[in-house]
């Protein structure tokens, strides 16, 4: 409303930015026409063939042969991305909320390695600042909003947490005391030689990974092995219960829900028109 | 009926040909007598031995010993697939449909191979060819059709398809992230030689497969590995609780599903006395 | 009935060996009494230490150090189970019935083994007998029908079998497309020099075991082994979906179900005496 | 009641005695207060740290450099822990069942090995003495208790206990059959050397750990393998649709919970009217 009266007061130029800038606002933040949906298809598209550069820039052999053109491709996103950040800066309602928000700090880190890279160069410290580039790849994630699946997936987690904080607890508690088993079982002369190495097997067994780089070679370390296996076999049902019965919750809470007014009978889908139960008009 | 008509006006040949061609019709396309399943069977067991006779000839010292008598097995199912596509052919209520229809392809797709394989000989391309022909294994799903647990395997992927797609895609940025940073932290001289490559081992890892054929051996990277493991550990409950939610409402649908007989209005609660959509007496 | 009537026009002597019949009858065949409980767990011991004793023969220096004692021990155990065989032969109701059921060739299987051994030795083939023996543990199972725990679990398998086969065909076709992918892809110089092999791999990595004795090298290969390893994570989630909704389904059909006669409301608990919906009484 | 006496009649020195032995009571057993959480945060935080001290001093190269401080810290923590028991033995209402329970058994052993280790030293003694240390970490699970999320858990573990293990039996019985098979078909020469090494290997297919230390070379025994994995793959449902159930069944417990007011009769549907076991209104 403010903002409309300054425009009033405003200039025909100043007008006209100020439509302008609605017109991009919308377009940027969470508009739902073609448009703007376009706008946000292209930013993942322009991540994604980043991301892809600078998989291909790790790999020694094209960056022998091709190192100047993806450093050239590298440069581009970011500058196709510079760009973005400073029209979403400029059209957003309040360019303050926006810079620290989640979404606005990751705009900002995904551009800023680049040039950073130009002022102090050195392989290693370049590779640290292009993963973090990476963290683009969450954007994409925005996409999700638009979907109810998205939505579902993200409700089940939240509700879910603490319950797989306490599995995740005790499932942390329980290969504390398996490694340091094993570690007494087996010793340094088995490729156990310290305990966080040999609660690193037990996480490698007890999630069913099981690289085999450390393996028992004693019958009793076998032995804790195969009950160490047996135990993550059957614990996996945990977590999968819970969220298991998030989802269904949810999907009850979506589907059915009225209650009839006269003889309290629930439990009518959303499309109810009359009680089942007494046929009186819901 | 159009047909029916034809046929009465044809000559008595013509009929014969019309009620024999209505038969064929009858056993190969879903018929449910006993001649039609025999049909259907007869095919899938014939499937299933051509892919036998494709396994064996991949085997060197069966390849050398018995080449010529699986070449000719080959030859053989071949020439038995290419006169059941055309019996299909001539038999179906519209040829046309039927050919660019999924299975017509496969069909088409199942039989060309080995005719092609005379034209052009050599190695490699006949086995891209022989794989082709693996399709025909799909073709023993048809079967499941006539399963009730067919219908409800198909309807819960078909219902949850597009939440595991998110999850996918939220999986496949996770495993980037991993990927990269395990390449930060264990470097090309532990077996992580590009960010694609550690990918890949993030992949392994998150899955909970295990190969070991690159695996940490900095503390540091232990450390990220056994995160990586926990993580996927975890969240193999979500893709599960999706399906298993979708499992549990059709359950429910085809359990407690009182139709209304005015209004056509489905899933009434077993408890249901009135229709919710119209207040019709059920 | 039949049968006391041919014990009271029978002597003394035979009625009391009917007795002893009946009640050696009653504490073999699922009887619920302390006795017949002891009868079974003491069954179950002995054919765990039986089954132990086997295993030990197996490993190399106890067999040769201990070899006359294990040898013993076996012959003792055999001995026993005879002489229980026989018991049961006896009392049984119906003895042919008994010999021809399941248990009763398990039974039978379970002695016949070392006095074959005793005929016609030989390590190898006495290891195949010895093997036989080891399907006794199947008896041990035989306790599980005295907890509801067991039949619940029997239960859900046996009305989830159908969509678990539909899921296994499904699976099993999807290997064998994929393992015929990476024996293209890979080929015999990287370790899959046959497609069954290759089928092996994509088995031992779609269900994320990942032994590491097959891995591929190749940037395609282990691209392709990333998407069979995602596909192995993404479908784990069918069988567990089905047999979670079956359990789910049991567990309702075991908790609520009883109906009101005047209002039709479904759902009361096994143990309500009222209908929670009008009061009137079930 | 009984203490309150006694406390009138004894001097006032007792009851400010008395008062503080009833303060420290609270704090320390479950009290709710900010006071006694921080209490238990802080022993939790310490016994942490002293798990990690223990873990570090497992690390060779860190016991050669910092190998005294690590030893005092852990005569340190070996200290707070000691003033800790005391305390809590001092001001529990009756320090004979407190230190009979479990929790009062864990604190005394997690502090009795130091002082044992300083009379009989020993690396190999020592470390099983830290082992027990480990046990500590258990405690950590008492934070549980103070959320709803732990006591759900702890519900459905116990709930479904029984199910848990008829499902072990059958799943060690399947394992023990199956490595028999394997140590036939494939023998001592490709490392399956025993019975028992063999079921190891059935374990660690089964549970699709998947070390790779041993695997099948032969064409039979990739075939077990392979038939094993999918058995693994498949069951896994079992446990996972058994917990999963159950939370389930807690959920709609917790949600739908109606409690009748005159005979405390609980679980009545969301919508009942009347009690189902004495009719009462609700």
């Amino acid at each position: 409303m403010a903002e409309r009266e300054g425009e009033r007061r405003a200039g025909p130029l100043l007008t006209r930015y100020g439509r302008w800038r609605r017109r991009l606002q919308y377009e940027f933040f969470g508009g739902v026409s073609a448009t703007s949906k376009a706008v946000d298809v292209t930013v993942i598209i322009a991540i994604l063939a980043s991301v892809v550069v600078v998989m291909l820039e790790s790999i020694p052999q094209l960056q022998r042969n091709y190192g100047g053109l993806l450093l050239g491709l590298e440069w581009g996103f970011t500058a196709i991305f510079t760009i973005e950040y400073v029209l979403r800066l400029m059209c957003a309602k309040r360019p303050g909320p926006y810079a620290r928000s989640f979404y606005g700090v990751i705009d900002l880190l995904a551009i800023l390695p680049t040039y950073l890279s130009a002022l102090l160069p050195g392989a290693q410290a370049l590779l640290v600042i292009r993963l973090m580039r990476m963290l683009r790849v969450f954007r994409v994630l925005k996409l999700v909003q638009y979907y109810d699946a998205g939505d579902i997936l993200y409700e089940a987690m939240r509700a879910s947490w603490r319950k797989i904080m306490v599995f995740m607890i005790a499932v942390l508690a329980l290969v504390t005391i398996l490694g340091s088993l094993i570690y007494l079982i087996e010793g340094a002369e088995n490729g156990y030689d310290s305990i966080p190495r040999s609660i690193y097997w037990a996480i490698v067994t007890l999630t069913t990974v099981g690289y085999g780089d450390i393996s028992p070679s004693t019958a009793a370390g076998q032995a804790l092995a195969a009950v160490v296996m047996i135990i993550g076999y059957a614990i996996i049902a945990v977590p999968t219960g819970i969220v298991s019965s998030e989802f269904a919750l949810m999907r009850r809470n979506y589907t059915a829900g009225k209650v009839c007014g006269r003889c309290y009978q629930a439990d009518h889908p959303k499309n109810a028109l009359y009680c089942h139960n007494c046929g009186d008009m819901l």
